[in-house]
């Protein structure tokens, strides 16, 4: 079978395919649960294999999962997955083998915890650290309902240093409700973990710092009237485990929280047992859990970043079976960034704690001093570089565009507002995929260009990309540049670097019949479009509009009046897209076209699946550019159409 | 003089007048600090008396500004103000005197730090927990600069709560860059603090805890060999003080900060030594600084809430000046939201830190165990509310539309993507006035209506405001009223609530020659302008949308028709707003207008100054849509306009 790289194991006890429901775990022995352990971890690698997903977060928590599981009753009581990619053994063991192969495929099972698809999904999640804050207030919503059932959020280390877990904390501590939070300890987020929380929570303190809590304890003892020199002898010898006190149960009791562990997450035994135990207790409790990320496939324990989220691999070598004919806009980002980087001391780069998945991991290696990895913590993240931009510095804040959403008054008031030089690269733009709708960025072209000041691009192509890098770098305010997942289209890459003039876009193709205004990724769409409608006698002018904010109305107004018929294309929501900063710079202009159409993300979440699907359901693919243009052609007389989108 | 009721002290000395820059300061004896101390009070207490202001911050902080003054150089080290309401004795000593009564007028000076206003303002601030992000920032500039400069981030106890402030926290303890943290504990936000951090700061442990800790404490000691009897009976007797030991430094140290508190913040000679001291240690630190809150203006001292921000009052008796004719919109809803949770146990209401401010203080009366204040956790609130929903209650979170921004992700994917039955009572909608940029909740109908499943409603007056709280709860789904700052319009109440239809509009009057499309307060504008022009023979018709989300499209699309010129008028951004709606929708219906104009919010951030001269500004009031209306019926053959706006 296919997981038969599992550490040499035999799997096929059998156990996992007779689950139907969670509550059938009670019945197990411990031999029997840890023989089923070992299925759900090769029925893990072998689908995400196949499929992709996130596999090291996975198998990380396989007896986790299964202890919970065989202590509380999931239907019943409420389990939150925090970011919810480590819950594919929930998703095994809660009704959902046997469509666990249509795994992030459209229509399949969401790689997410999910309320709509099973309920024993207690609340969706995607995004890092909601976890405490969900689970408090079911918890406290149960105890107004006088129900007895348990809630359990299972949260990372990671996750933990997002501010909003903090928030939630501070208030379970306060509202004192029934709340078990699990710390799923694995000293990695994605990469592995930064912040004074990280090194406090894996017990390494620094010297200095175990140096001086020494000695202010030995102050301590002094200052006791009584002790004399041999006691304190004694207890001289003992500080070292009275260190061992201090961390790192005290910052949660410090919250109010119980503090239980560390415990070994890999004994379904001890886990049970503690979650006996923790289930009994008043008050919120935090079970500290100390696990390993890739558990059980040597290739993901060792390369645990990697394996964090993957395309479909080789179980056997571990090499990835997609083979990218280009280079990725990230990669491409990546290497433009350590090239201005090269040149100009006052570019520093900030990521929150994506070194990797952002590209800027070749910036750090070039200039560590200059780089910063601040955590899952993007709020800070980007005030942390607006207090950069106000000594002369040029931040650039490289973050998927999904996860600056958590930034978005920071964006407004730190940077915004004081125009201040911070670049914003935002990777991941429109559609990303087999993550689904928590990680779609099609909302940001939205948010973005109704701030004052900000400057809005996006690239046709990773060419065009290396010199919107560049252009943002010397940009003297708040700019950002948006760019698909994915690879590059091959084009030809320029030797120079050189900045776009800001707010011009370029005229692709000239036409007489009409205006195909097009941003970012859809604008090879909109030229094939072009191409198709000229073999059916149609005339279309195309016009890559490079900047969404501020928009070159002369170029879009004078061809616009040429061709009086209008399609806008964009990879991002209708509602305040692009698009509607075309219609707007019309009504400013009191130009009314003949015929008008946005295409874009209409008004709903857009579902998971693979991108050139979701670009053909969203209609902004080439088809759809060229049905759009038809149809306007058919509508031309200016009177009122009521058109079916 | 003004400031006579300051506690009996003559104020007079005129040590302030002759203080141009913050460093003659360094020149002053101890009494003389004192002297000008009361100085700065007087004049904070008399001009905000005229001003209105953030009074009780400011007050308690004279002290610790004047220290901050003395030992460091603010125009080359960095002194960032969380928040910035406490910012007024900074900016007296910092070359604003002068203009010092000219505090949030327009054109004035603003009522937070602002780097445009003076080069003593290191970082503008508004919203709060940015200070310690930014200060970070700007330290690690300094360090990359090898400059010397220091930087003093100081933050509230309340501002500590806010998820972001970790963040800092824990980027600081662990980059280990020279940073100083001045908690200002004066056990307030803007109410008194909640929150187990609050309870652990202010050292009131728990009875439990302590009993917990003590226990803990006594098994660690009896663990140790050589520990006898003799000796834990000693060391019983003092864990009283051993327990001081872990608190309230031990956080603060377990993030890698150094230690230094609590000092009494009234003391300049003390806060002064601390200042020197810290001045001169590596790395970071926190000083822990205890202040009271409106300090030595008895009133304020006995009422901090109240005095947190004021309008103008008498400086005797401490009474308002401003009599407002009719209740606000705030108190409408606070009542209205009473009365619904009166007779329905499903609604719950949540507030991060302003009960008083957002008007449920009278539903937490009533109702307390549905009453969560969560601290300023706007994060936390929106997912802790989205827990509560997904049990089947009906939460209503009330902020001001501009807190709201903290939560944008929150809002998008825990409540929307759940299509959750969270309500948002955004109070403080459009131009709040003298509070300025970071005050004004304008951008909420553009970043609101761009999310799937979110409903957006804003009421014309507070008769409809209050059927508006009843449709929302009613609602099941994600739902956003918005309402402005300040008092109704006087309109009669009705006696019964009742559920208005989602989507649907009014039409206020039938016209024939132009449409006025409005929503919320700017309805009666419109009203007056259609009377106004009636008056001039002009016949415009007027419609009440009500709901920016979804639009009665079949309504403002039939009047549009029947008049064929359009202008929508509201108190949001241009970019992306309620008019960018109405065109959108009429791209979708193909229809094209004769003349259209948006009347909004143009593309930057509005200053600080009164609501009446903010409206006219921007260009919103019965004047501005009177003057848009004449221009386009003198402009309506249809031809290419290019209006200047």
């Amino acid at each position: 079978m296919k997981g038969a790289k599992l550490k040499n194991k035999v799997v096929g006890s059998g156990h996992l395919t007779g689950i139907e429901v969670p509550g059938q775990l009670k019945n197990f022995s411990n031999q029997q649960l840890l023989e089923l352990a070992d299925e759900i971890r090769a029925r893990i690698i072998s689908t995400v294999a196949e499929t992709g997903g996130h596999l090291a977060p996975s198998l990380g928590v396989v007896e986790l999962t299964i202890a919970l599981h065989c202590v509380f009753d999931a239907a019943y009581d409420r389990i939150i997955w925090d970011v919810g990619h480590q819950a594919y053994a929930h998703k095994l063991l809660t009704g959902r083998q046997k469509d666990f192969g249509t795994l992030r495929q459209y229509e399949g099972l969401s790689g997410f915890p999910k309320r709509s698809e099973s309920k024993y999904d207690a609340f969706g999640t995607g995004h890092s650290s909601t976890s405490i804050s969900a689970g408090l207030g079911i918890s406290v919503a149960n105890y107004l309902k006088k129900n007895q059932a348990r809630t359990i959020a299972v949260i990372g280390d990671g996750s933990m240093t997002a501010g909003q877990a903090f928030e939630g904390l501070n208030n379970a501590g306060d509202l004192a409700r029934n709340l078990i939070v699990v710390l799923n300890d694995n000293e990695m987020s994605i990469s592995p973990n930064v912040g004074s929380l990280s090194s406090f929570l894996s017990r390494k303190l620094s010297g200095k710092t175990l140096t001086y809590l020494k000695r202010e304890m030995e102050d301590f003892l002094n200052s006791i009237p009584g002790v004399g020199p041999n006691i304190l002898q004694v207890l001289r010898k003992s500080v070292d485990s009275l260190i061992s006190f201090f961390t790192p149960g005290m910052l949660f009791q410090a919250l109010q929280f119980k503090y239980i562990g560390p415990i070994n997450g890999h004994r379904i035994d001890k886990l049970i047992e503690t979650f006996e135990i923790a289930g009994n207790i008043e008050g919120p409790v935090l079970i500290h859990v100390l696990t390993k990320k890739g558990k059980g496939y040597e290739l993901a324990e060792k390369d645990p970043t990697r394996f964090h989220g993957v395309g479909a691999f080789d179980v056997t070598s571990g090499r990835s079976l997609e083979q990218p004919v280009n280079l990725s806009y990230t990669k491409i980002f990546g290497r433009t960034l350590k090239k201005l980087g090269d040149s100009n001391p006052k570019v520093v780069a900030i990521t929150a704690a994506m070194p990797q998945g952002t590209g800027v991991d070749c910036f750090a290696t070039a200039h560590p001093e200059r780089f910063f990895d601040v955590g899952i913590a993007e709020q800070h993240a980007v005030t942390f570089a607006a207090g950069l931009a106000t000594e002369g510095f040029q931040p650039v804040v490289a973050v998927y565009s999904t996860f600056l959403q958590r930034a978005y008054d920071q964006v407004l008031h730190d940077v915004c507002l004081q125009n201040l030089p911070v670049v914003f690269a935002l990777d991941r733009g429109g559609l990303v995929g087999e993550d689904g709708p928590t990680h779609h960025g099609v909302f940001d072209l939205s948010f973005l260009r109704v701030m004052p000041n900000m400057v809005v691009m996006a690239p046709k192509d990773e060419n065009e990309l290396q010199h919107m890098v560049k252009t943002a770098v010397d940009h003297q305010g708040p700019i950002a540049v948006r760019y698909p997942r994915g690879e590059g289209a091959g084009v030809k890459m320029d030797e120079e670097l050189r900045a776009l003039e800001i707010g011009k876009g370029e005229l692709l193709r000239e036409g007489k019949d009409l205006l195909l205004v097009a941003i970012g990724s859809t604008v090879q769409n909109a030229m094939e479009a072009a191409e198709r409608l000229e073999g059916e006698g149609i005339d279309a002018a195309v016009i890559n509009a490079r900047f969404v904010k501020p928009l070159d109305s002369e170029l879009i107004l004078t061809w616009a009046e040429k061709t009086g018929r209008v399609i806008t294309v964009e990879e991002n929501a209708l509602q305040g897209g692009f698009g509607s900063a075309v219609l707007e710079m019309f009504e400013e202009e009191s130009f009314f076209p003949k015929a008008f159409k946005r295409l874009g993300v209409c008004d709903f979440f857009v579902p998971h699946g693979n991108q050139v699907l979701l670009r053909n359901l969203c209609g902004i693919d080439t088809d759809a550019i060229e049905r759009a243009a038809l149809r306007l052609l058919n509508y031309n007389n200016g009177q009122i159409l009521r058109a079916i989108r």
